[in-house]
Order: structure tokens, then sequence, then C-alpha cells
């Protein structure tokens, strides 16, 4: 498996970096007849976008889609999709300090370290624009679960020490953080204002909850679908931790409280709670998967920072520019994007999990 | 990649169930020259063993590993290392209420719906005795890391509400717990005593601490050395969340709180804080790395439960034999184990990051 | 993908020495459900067991294959099947020449070269017992085929310079040499004879027929069908040649001899010949997949060679023992095994390959 | 793996259709520092661009590769490397008939088998425009081989019936075929005329040499480098049988002639012939690596072929345009291409096969 590259049957490969040419992805194994049109990415990308608050950095970037192969006459033809975004917002410009220093927080020294090399305009390739790439190849997956009825809800749960306390699917568009809850959308604002008045940033906390999600998904070891949804959510830059169903809180609960009981309705097995979070041994049990996502606050910051410059002597760095002071509103969908793609790989992989719908799909005898 | 491997270059495949002849795992790329024996094997396995304290299962398994294939007169040989363990306690019993019920908590359900068919003897594939072949390949891990002077630390954060307040490596052994606070681990004895009286179960945390890891390990995108633990770590049955660094408690910092400064001294570049536990940017940046496994309380109570049978009647499920109250102190390893492999891993793929290492290998000129 | 696995979603791992304890595969992915026993996996270990005939080595081992894991109550479970086969053919033995020189067309000075160790004894991973484990799995392999209607002919289309002129599939289970020519079989014998008496060897070519392979097997690039085909069967050890359908004629023909053109009789449509050997530009096209494979000489002949000792002094080498003066019968099954992973694999892949199916098998509506 | 991926360390995926926007690869796992330039690209691009001589097609297609990602200042950064070439002659046409039809020796069968819609113009993702992406990511793994001393002599070494009496690597470039023997390439040149008046098509084989590459490239089992070899220069469109050193010529010699001795001269150790084609036990062994390549005759022929339309009607197809009556002159640097990537990825993974450059590596005691 490459390095950039996610997933084995529903396979992403990103690249690119922040200030180069242009970003993209290959989105390889999208079964065919799938009907797809660059509206459909442009949606998903549009929800990353800078500049749509004034919480998030004014850089302006169209962030346009375009899809240069893999569907035809409107629909996907089973052959990799290539999407690229060309970075329009390239002004020269004099990157002279983050050339030569370690930002705090930042991956400009391990990138030294591991490559010798590092491309320094605006971080590069460890740029939150790299999630260009992965957004994209999300909304082809959420596309083709959408065709099977799986739904997303992702949401910001909190932000900094402010979370939800009522849950309004309704609310989630209305405010610029995508929380469910207009009062603690209002109260993270206010609280924004005041990091961004001590010239400082804020982190938070992601939920996704996903439904339509049939049983089965998943495998019971190291491809447990809860372990690929960990791979694939704490890949996300600033991501550091990761919580299926009761997550850390599992660790306090007994077993009385924390197992998850059957019942049967009319002929229906359904689950008396979801403590589990939608996954049972690794395998999806039918009801909703439910992940949270820790985001760690924005590393850039205008404060001054001690650090190092790369030759090694002690400097004071300033970060110059407008830098979102938090980025979980625009992570939203890059969470939901690495559910999609995860889910849409597991539900491509399950169908050969047993003998009698292989022998169904090429016509032999049960 | 196969379901049931993990690893790209230092790869792992486990295979077995529970009640069936043997379990045991192939580890195939393994350098060849690395000294190894059954005992190095066995002393890994030795910590994951059943009927070791009070607060674990009664089984009585002799788990020996036998190393079948890939080693030489006492070194590796580059070839695929099969390790396996003959299943000794395998009284004919009567499994029947677990056969034709799902027991709350456990991969029953959902792996009668994946697969249709099921090894219920003891939990078959789902069994935490799956994790003998990961405990197997992770001493091969270890021992090979060991080489490099990458030392683990690995232990029980918390039991229940039970969590350490102090850190004294050496307490780690002293204790039925793997705890380093000698006074939390008293107190977590009490606590589960009265779990047992109640008959119910308990889960905790592990926390695991790995230094002298080079700077470099891991990919900058889905590769991030993060994500990857965050698989391994999760893939393990009971565990519900993942931390790295200051895991969900960034969410809640600032910036200025969270950012991991640099200092030179004496020409050396260090970090000032290890908010993000020791990876930046996907990629390990020489400090020390810090991870944290939720682990669920054990699903097997004795306690009555409330269930449906595998033909959807609604019963009332009594769960017989003796089951460990909690399997955080036996998962200590585990979780080190599937560490260890995600490093060894990682040591490897980055040893083609750069050119010149290339050159130098090959005799090339630089 | 480790280094000693094949497949994607079938996918086989072996292990194992000639001379160490046991060799073996683990098999994962097959699906659940499949009627499987040891005794479908001996009849294919008997088909390239030693002992059988004149002309291969009188080394006598049981072969007898033990399934550890992943069948219960007659049928697979989904998760991974582990076979082992012990080694009990293990005298004692002055292995010494063997261990200091290099033979000719033997792997002994690349394996130093690569690992700088080796396990001598008979080859160690570089045996023809490593066979073993492929052949246990295109047993399994092989009878999910069967599930499909999918047969297998594969046999030996010559033996040095005698070629079959004849096709009678009914002779091929009737000779030393599974040639479906008796009288071919003949000469081949004789020509044997006056190898062995010049202490010599000789090689040959399989054909292998596969009937019943539907159409749209395999991927368009790099995962084309009989870019599998050629990976796997290359990958025999002595295999140096694979050739699909014309294979090196094809080279000579021209557009108009060489297209298979189509017809449609009844509403069906039939290809009006089949110099493609069943695969159009990577993809199965429902007629007779047709895939040969050039096996050389045995290396090991009784005749002196010339050749160095591994710390560089000419010496002349006597191979002691009895070796099989050819060894394509006994490769005829494990060409047959690797064809029969490759399908598999291939099977299984291509159920995702288009929308409708997939909302057929989770039930949304179309 | 991803479908349209190839490689483990250094990958490469493809995309693109004939007609399409745009086809390109993405190159990913190539080291930092190698210096790398479009200039690098084009040349490889520039060996396979159609209307370069009257047995090419008139196709006019600047084929300009263009990088989006990974290099900067001139240099690899260890990211993923973005190729793009933009199709240009995208006249609109009348693609009716090939829409419609199914072209003998062509997968517009088998595609509309397997993904029930096909992008048909020009053969879409089936195209021999496909490879534009392997020739780009072909010439990055090629400067990478050049820094270790790496060197291709790739060639045409038959047309049709006619092939090299002689070899003269001087002449290679100096003829339409890029054939090492001038008097051949007269005869190929009158051969493909007489092809051409018979409105017929040609195939051949292309032989390719490599030296330095240093031994112990390759792993013993299903990752043989000749195994990887096959797949790679099998996965080209129209290549049908693959061989490495004697070929499907071993298949007649004897042990005595077909096995290459050793020698020692100076304390350096070599091999005394090369019947193995540089590779022993699926491990390079530092001699010259050869392999050849069937190429079956352009299955786009001017005279009317019997086949059957998409509906199923006995039809007589007439394809119109210029096609290449052969192909082999174009493929050279395909054949090429697939070979260096092949290798580039076993140097890479060959690195950290044993202990002691491990710890070289990081600085650990040996």
């Amino acid at each position: 498996m490459g390095k950039s590259s996610f997933g084995n049957l529903f396979t992403v490969t990103t690249w690119g970096e922040s200030h180069g040419k242009a970003l993209g992805a290959v989105i390889d194994g999208c079964p065919a007849g799938l009907p797809l049109s660059e509206e459909d990415i442009q949606k998903f990308l549009d929800r990353r976008k800078p500049g749509q608050s004034r919480y998030t950095t004014a850089r302006k970037e169209g962030d346009l889609a375009e899809i240069l192969s893999g569907v035809f006459e409107g629909k996907t033809t089973g052959t990799p999709i290539s999407v690229m975004v060309r970075n329009t917002d390239q002004r020269s410009r004099d990157y002279g300090n983050i050339a030569v220093s370690y930002r705090p927080g930042h991956a400009d020294y391990t990138f030294d370290q591991k490559y010798g090399i590092r491309d320094y305009r605006g971080g590069g390739r460890s740029s939150g624009r790299e999630t260009i790439g992965r957004t994209a190849a999300g909304a082809i997956a959420a596309r083709l679960l959408e065709e099977l009825g799986i739904r997303f809800c992702t949401y910001t749960r909190s932000i900094g020490p402010v979370s939800i306390t009522e849950f309004h699917p309704e609310e989630i568009l209305k405010n610029d953080f995508y929380m469910p809850d207009a009062a603690a959308a209002e109260k993270a604002g206010s609280y924004l204002e005041k990091c961004m008045q001590k010239k400082d940033s804020a982190g938070g906390v992601i939920e996704c909850r996903i439904t339509g999600v049939p049983a089965g998904l998943g495998d019971p070891v190291f491809g447990k679908l809860d372990a690929l949804l960990a791979q694939a959510v704490m890949s996300i830059g600033a991501v550091k931790a990761v919580e299926i169903g009761d997550g850390m809180q599992a660790a306090v609960l007994n077993g009385s409280t924390d197992n998850d009981g059957f019942c049967s309705q009319n002929g229906t097995i359904q689950k008396t709670s979801n403590h589990a979070g939608g996954i049972m041994g690794g395998i999806s049990d039918g009801s909703e998967i439910i992940l949270r996502a820790a985001v760690k606050p924005t590393p850039s910051i205008s404060r001054p920072q001690e650090t190092v410059s790369s030759s090694g002597e002690n400097i004071t760095l300033e970060i110059h520019g407008r830098h979102d002071p938090v980025i979980v509103p625009r992570a939203v969908v890059v969470v939901e994007s690495m559910c999609a793609i995860t889910l849409a790989d597991a539900l491509m992989s399950n169908m050969s999990a047993r003998l009698d719908p292989i022998k169904d799909f090429y016509g032999a005898l049960r």
C-alpha cells in the first residue's frame, strides 16, 4: 500500500502541496455506474473552504474541483477517477522565516529530519490543504453510500471548553461552527473572540454519526471497522484522539452498564442500547456508528513563540498573516470524508464474506 | 493486505480460534541476523497468560510458544517466522447456550450476521485468545527494537474510577495490575473485589511510553505514525479509544499551551515540552512517544442479562464459568506488542526515505 | 503486502523450510460456508508428493495436511485457515558441503548475498518443498472454484524435446508425467532414462486450461488477470517463462490471424477463436483460459560441477543423494494451485465492480 | 493495493482515458533528494510518442509532461509526484461504430461485461495511451536507478518473423524500430510494408537487459524479482508472454547445460554463464538481468472483420483512421519503464533485509 494511499478495494491516493501547482486525489475502485458530477465533489469542498466566516483564514481559494478521468456521460466507469484542484492564490511571497525555522506545533522539524528537504511554502505537504484530496474522495464515497441509504450527521461537539448540551440537527448548518446547539455556538463564538484577542487559538471535538450502515462490515482482527476508522480519522492532521461509542468513558463503566443487550421485536433483533457505537468485535451491528475526534488547537498563533532555526539557533518566531483561530469547523467535512471512504471500502470488501452470495452473483446453483 | 495481516515490510498474520487446535502468527519480513529464541517469545506470552492472580480467569493454559520456521542456529534468516501455541485446555464442554444466544457486549451477533456460521466455542476467533498471535509477533518486534535502543514502559493507568496519581516504574511489576503506583493498585484491588461481589466487571486505561525512537518514522498523510498506532491499538478487542500525547485533552487547550517549542542546547535541538506525544505531522520527532488506550469492561459477567437467542427469542442469559473481572492487566502486553509491531514496520520503511542512504547502502558514490 | 503473501481478498501466506519442523500456509479471506476437509487438501498434496515414480526423488514424506483453524463442523468460517505439514524425514545428516558451497542453478549464493545467513539444510526456504504451502492453499481455492463450476485441466505439454502431439485428457492420470498423450509419455520416459544415465536432468512445459471462468475477472491496468497469473506462476521456483494464449507465437502472427472475432448464436455472443487465451485487455472473456509455464531442468545433478565455496575458493562439487531428474510432473499441481488462488481472488474482487450488484447485495432499491 | 497501482514502497498509480481530459500518474515513495525535471520525464515520453515514423499512428499529441507536486527547487521531496499529460488531439469525432460494436482483439467486450459501461472514445482506459502514466513513472524510476549505476539496454529483438542476428547497441537509436541490427531493421521495414499493403499488422519481441543491478533484490517466494517483473511486463496491453534468461528455451535444456556455475577471480565470485538471466531463486545475483516480452500484432487493422454489435447482431466491422501497423517500437520504452519501476521498488525494499544495516542506519552499535 502506498504511503499516500488508503483503502483496499475503494482506494484513495492523494497528492499535492499547499502552494504547489495543484492538489488532488485518485480514487480507484469506485464501482461503475454511479452518477457523479463535479458539483457532487464541489459541495464537499465548499464545506472546508476557507474565508467563510471571521473564524477561518482569509486566504481566498476557489478550490474548484475538476474531474479528469473515470467519469463518462455522467457516470463512473469503474476506472480511476482523477480529481484536481488548482492552487490559485499563489502570490509570490517571502516565506523566509518559515523556510529556516521550526514552527512550534508544526511538522517542519520532522519533515526535515525525515527527508532532509522540505517544501516550506505554506507548510507544503503538511498543510491543512492536503485535506482537499481527502474531501474530494470523501464526496465520491459519500455519493456511493447515499445510494445504499447510508447517511451522515457530522458536527462540532465542542470548541475549547464549550460543549453542546442539546442536539438539534437542523441547527448544524445555521451557525459558523456546525454545532447542533445554537446557544453553544454563540458561547463558542465568544470564546474564540477572546482567543483571538490573546493572539491564541482553540481546538475542539468533532462527532460523526452514521445511520443505515448494514450489519457485517469490518473484519475480526486487524481489519476491524473501528480500527480502520481510527486510522482514517487519526491520519487527519491535528487529530490527537479517536473514540468509538463510549470511548474513553468505557474505561470507567462496568460490564453491566456498558454491555448492549439485544431484544426481539416482531421478529427483528435490535440492540437495547448502543454503548459500543455500532461496532461489535470489529464488525458493524446495524445500529448507528458513533465516532469522535479530538482536534488540537491551530498551531499557528500570532503571538511570539520560542523556538529554533533549522541551523540550530534559539530564536523568537512571529508568524504573520491570518490563520484560522480554530480549524474544527472546517475539519467536520474531513472527518466525515474519512469515515465515508472507510465505509465504502468495507462495504465492497464484505460482499465476498460468504459463499452463497458469490454463487448468486456468478449464477451458480446454490 | 489480508484481513488478518498488519504491516507493510514487517508483517504479521495471525490465525486461530479460542478452542481450536492451536493459535499462531506468521511474522514475515523480520530482518535476518536477529538473535531470537522461544524464550524471547515466551516472556511476552507469560505476561498475558491467564491464571496469574485472583483477578484473571482460572483457565489454565500453558500457552507455550513453538517456533516452526524462520530461525536457524539461534538467528532469524529473513524468511517467515511461524509461531504456534497449541490449545491444551480443550475439555469437551457444553457450549449450548453460547451456541444459540447472543451474549451482550460480545461479537456473537455480528459474526453470525457477517458469516452465517460461527465457531462459538469460547468465542472462537473473537476471543481474547486471538491476542496470543499478536503478542508472539510483538515479542519479536520488541526484540528487534531492543537492538536499536528503543524501550517500552507500558502500564495500567486506571482501573474503573481508580487512576494512578504517582509514577514509579519499579512498582509496575510488583502488583497484580501493572500499575506504577502501589497505593492505586491497592485501591484498584478493592474496587475489583466489589465488582466481583456484584457479579460485575471493570475496564481501564493502558498507557504506553516509548523512548529511544529515532526522529523520522511515519509518513505524512494516511501512513502517519499516529494513525498506524491508532489502527494497531484500536484493533485490539475491547479497546474503544486511542489517544496520542495530550489526546482528548488537546481539544480544550490553546495553541499557546499545546504547542511544543524547540530549543537548542549544545547544538542539539530538543523540544521544550511534549504535548504532541512524540509525533508531529505524523512523523516521530525523537522525543518519547505516549499513547493511551481505553479498555472496556469485560463483557462476560455472571449476573443474568436480557438478550435474544439466535432464532430471535427474548431470553435471560446466565454466563457460567470464571471470567476475568478486568482484562486490563493482561492487555498491557498486547498494547505494547501492537506498538512494537507498528514501530518495527515504520523503522524499516523509513530507511528508503532519502536518496543518500540508498546510495550508501548500495555503495554508489554520493 | 507481505513478501511471502499473495492475493488481495483471498490471500495466502506461506512459511517453512525444507528441513525445519514444518511447512504451512495461512489462507485468509476464504468465504464462509465452504465445505472443506483435510482430505480436500491431501488430494492436492498427494499430486506433488515425492516417491511416486522412478522419476521423482525417493525422499519419503507423508506430507500430511493438518487444518489448525478456520474450519468448524466441516465448513469454513471466514476466518484464517491455517494448514500445517510436519517434516517427518529429518534424519540428521551431513549437509557440510552444501553449507559452505554454492550449488550451480540454486539460490545458495543469492540467499547469502541478501541475508548473510542461510538455512542450508535441503535448500531451506528455497527448496521445492516450499510449494507445499502453495499447494495446500491451491486446494482450498480450487474447492471454492469448483462450487462455481470452474474446472482445471493441467498437464505436462513437453519434457525436454518431447512434446505431446495429441490431447486425450483421460490419459493424464495414466502415466508418470501427467501427459495427455500416451505415446509422448513413453518417449519422455526413454528420454529421462538417458538423462539419468548421463547423470543429467530435464525440464519441460506445463499447460493449464481453465473452463467455466465467468467474463469480467481482472482489472484494466496493473491488475490484469494475465499479469496476476504471470506473477503467480513465475513465482514458482524453476519457472522461467509464462505464456498466455498464443504466447511467444503471437509475436510472429498478423492481426488478421491473431484477432479473435465474435459471433452471435441464438442471442449469445461467443468468440470465433481463442488466440488470446481467454483474457482480453486483462479481463476474462468467458472462454477457456490457457496458460503455459516453462520449467527449467532440475539443477541438482549428480555429475561433478565447477563452482565456488562460500569463502571464495574454486571447487568441484558433487551433489549426493537422489534427486528428481525432472520436476515437471510434480509441478503440475503447483501451477494449477497458483492459477486457482489467482482466480479465487479475482472472483471475489470483481463482485464490487458495478453499483447495481452492490445495491442488490445490501437490499437497496435499484 | 489499488487495482491501478503497482509497487510496495515505490508505488505508481495511473489514471486517464485515451480521449478524456488528461492522463497521468502519481508516483509515491520516491526518495527525497533526487534531482528531477520535467525534461527527465519528457525524454521517456518522447520515446513512445506517436507520429515519429511511417510505421506509427499519425495521431499528433504533444504529450507534454507537467509535474504538479512532489518536486521542490529541482529535487524530489519524498511526497507524491503527480505527473499529468493533457490530451490535446480531442477533435470531436464520430465514434459511432466503436461505441456499439466489439472490435476483434480489443477489450470492448470484456469492459462491457465487467462494468456495463465503457468510455469507448479511442478505447478509453484500454487504449495504448494508458501507458503514458507508466512511462512517466518509469522515467522517474530510471532516474533513481541511474544514480545507483544501473543501466538499461532495451530494444526490439524481432518484428513478425524478422529477428536480429547481430547485436550492435549503437544501432538501436538509428532505425525506426529500435533494433540493434541495421540489416534486420531494413528487413523489418520491408515486412511491415507488405503488412500495410495487406491492411494487416505485425507483432514482435522486445528484450530488456539491465546491468549494474546489485545482488540481493527480490524475495524468496511470491515476491520473487522475476515474478514481479513478469507481472509488471505482462500488465502492458498486448504482451502475451514473458521470459527470463533462457525463458521457454530452458524447458529443452539439461541441468548440465542450463546451470550457471560460479568461479572466483581475484577473490571476486562471478558466474561462468547467465542462463538464469540474472535472477536465482527469485533474487538478483549481480549479473545482467535479461527479460523478453512477446507483443501481439496491433488488433486495429483496416481490413473488414467479422464480429458482433453490443446488442448481439453479427456485423462486418471496418475500422477507419490510421493505426500503428506495429506497436513494438513504441512499446520498447514501456517495457523498460515497467522494469525500472519494479527494480526501484525492490531496491528500496531490500535495504531492511538484514539487521546490521538497520543498526548502521539508525546509529545503533553493531
